[in-house]
């Protein structure tokens, strides 16, 4: 960063000392794993410079945008529509949940086996090192897998801001009726926050400008079906984790821009990995900044990951909202329509997801599947086991991995995706 | 057991030879764990006749019942309405889920960090030596916790008769539909296995046999309230356990009978401890047969166990059904009113849980709580940590205790409960 964001890191009551020493592990962690890299297409270059400015510069825009009069929400789950927060003229963005921080602390509040995902929350907001979480004019939870929705009994004594939101658990007809009533409260406590109505027209637009993000990564993750594939996965599955942080039509733009240029990557033959490859597809829990370890030790083991099925990668972006509402209700209809088709594990019964895991394989080209849990995640742990179990039915071969955000189990790690690789050479 | 019922196990399909083994494991436990006991009401007689009975008298029992065209109806939960199942005149048991079994053919199935009665439920059905769940002609499940609700999706692939009952997270006007619904379903479900049509008089008397029995069950909790306790915790808890499994009308009688007796002794200052023994509350998640650990941990240790905030205790058993309704669906919305009164872990925020903790403290004069996890139950282990912390504000020592239903950590359990209860002396 060439800036001193220093005074307004101080001014977010942000813990100065504990988060340069963060800003210190991620700019070395993405040195290392990132910049690494060989035959990156140029167009990463734009995430690059988001990365390092990503508790800087994109921070400064946030409180540009509070001095506006404008309202920042952050949020932990892709069921949050950010349709319905920009339509209300604030901007969503994801909260930091991606790395280990102040665990010690975080162990007192909640019980050791929690998925790091959770616990990684608590760590940032109890070590003040999160400057999008000390933003927020609100933080929204919703009631997913037991450990977030009993967690965030717990986050609402650390905040003053906490919304919660119900889901269902099934989908019938009323558990749909449910998702609506939620969203609709949703909306009614987002236009109280910024004072602004939303309206046929604000809505139309925010789901126009939340589809072109959509569908720029849909046209980056089609172009990974090439081979040899013109973007390693980590570089897709950092541009699928800014998808939550960046400004959404400049986001739109510069992905689109790269897959300008992995369009001509493709037609060049040139690949960030050699043809031929081992292709493998990503599925399960999601992958927050800066948790790129098992997309690194796939890849720097010589395969390329060609898919994310994942919140942060196809599970949360495959759909667009539909854009043929024209008033509030229809668009709000459509919003629910399109969220309550995210297949994530909470659900029972989930086939859904099987189907498009298997999609994908067939999609991207895959030669095998690696399932990565969190541990203590059970709906994912609980539902990896029947993917696995199908997959192999299909001869599709498939590796259940279950880990943390440490770094203590890389070398095993290592030895079994590599052993897995081997098997699909 | 007097009668060889080697038959009848073998038609219900048991794996003869493992079974035979758990029994002489739970006999043997029983015999060290129960009959060991000193100054134990005579009344408990009849529970030591039915533990010896209990896959043999009971199951003969039950399917006497089918014999005669009585369906037979399995539940592993406390939200499962027996009201119901008796008015469609099925008779209700709770299935086996309180011991290991099987747990390497298990963990094929449901991952390693799953709760133990969860596991546990598994093995029964997969070793082949629970004569409930053998006998039943309908399997409830129930979305509680996510173990749960994932499990049931693979239970379902060992059982030809699973019905899942959907619940609400939270209790609002519109979760309270989403549960009246399931109920109503449940209800059709019921009467379409017994071919019975559920009417406003066997309704009516269905809710008041299951009150007989919670009213029977109430009065002997409050009895427990003596000091010295007329009845030692491991002895109360039994009863409460054999709540899910006995024939209701027996059960209530033979509760009343021990209650005269319970009475008598406190007159008498007859105590199955000493007066001024330590007194403890256990709360958290249920204990099902044969899973005794906590409580003979505590009560070999000096103290006595005056009360169970459990799904097998008050959590489960304390509100009545509401019998002023006159038509079926009045009755039903008592019903519905009765059970989403139940403060389960699974409901986010849960105040009443705690609220219920400090009322059954003072009530039962107990000078310490004992919070009961099962590893890996994240519902109740989250919920452990704001309750030990409220209660330790109000200067009531609370010990937090996590374990399975193994052995291993019996010698490290007993040092802590020995600790905790020299604390209260």
């Amino acid at each position: 960063m060439t800036t001193d964001y220093t005074p307004m890191w101080q001014e977010l009551g942000l813990d100065l000392a504990g988060h340069e020493a963060l800003l210190n592990v991620l700019g070395t962690a993405y040195t290392d794993i990132y910049l690494s890299q060989k035959n990156r297409p140029e167009g990463m270059g734009y995430f690059d410079f988001v990365m390092s400015e990503v508790h800087g510069l994109r921070i400064k825009e946030l409180m540009d945008e509070k001095a506006a009069g404008r309202k920042i929400i952050g949020s932990y789950c892709v069921f949050v529509p950010e349709e319905i927060v920009l339509a209300a003229n604030a901007t969503l963005v994801g909260l930091c949940s991606g790395a280990d921080f102040a665990m010690e602390k975080v162990e007192q509040l909640l019980p050791r086996n929690t998925c790091a995902l959770i616990k990684s929350s608590f760590g940032f907001k109890i070590g003040k090192v999160c400057p999008y979480l000390e933003s927020a004019d609100m933080i929204v939870g919703e009631n997913t897998c037991d450990g977030k929705k009993k967690a965030y009994e717990t986050l609402g004594t650390l905040v003053d801001n906490l919304y919660v939101m119900d889901l269902p658990q099934t989908k019938t007809d009323q558990t749909r009726d449910l998702l609506k009533a939620e969203y609709m409260k949703f909306k009614t406590a987002v236009e109280e926050l910024t004072g602004i109505t939303v309206t046929a027209e604000s809505l139309k637009s925010a789901i126009d400008v939340v589809n072109a993000k959509r569908a720029a990564i849909h046209r980056l993750s089609a172009l990974r079906k090439a081979d040899p594939a013109p973007i390693s996965g980590l570089d897709a599955l950092l541009a699928n984790q800014v998808f939550f942080y960046d400004n959404p039509a400049r986001f739109t733009e510069s992905v689109n821009k790269i897959c300008d240029e992995l369009e001509t990557r493709i037609q060049e033959k040139t690949g960030a990995f050699p043809a031929g490859a081992p292709r493998i597809l990503v599925s399960g829990c999601p992958q927050a900044v800066p948790n790129w370890k098992l997309h690194m030790i796939v890849e720097t083991a010589g395969a390329v990951i060609v898919g994310e099925e994942s919140c942060v990668g196809e599970r949360g972006t495959r759909n667009l909202t539909a854009d043929t509402g024209t008033t509030v209700d229809e668009m709000m209809d459509a919003i629910v329509d399109r969220y309550f088709q995210v297949d994530c594990a909470i659900f029972t019964p989930n086939p859904q997801r099987l189907d498009h895991i298997q999609e994908m394989v067939t999609a991207y080209n895959a030669q095998g599947v690696i399932h990565y849990g969190l541990q203590f995640c059970q709906p994912y742990l609980m539902e990896s086991i029947p993917v696995e179990k199908a997959l192999e039915e299909k001869n599709i071969p498939c590796l259940r991995v279950e880990t943390d955000y440490g770094m203590e189990d890389a070398g095993q790690l290592k030895t079994r995706v590599e052993a897995f690789i081997e098997q699909l050479r």
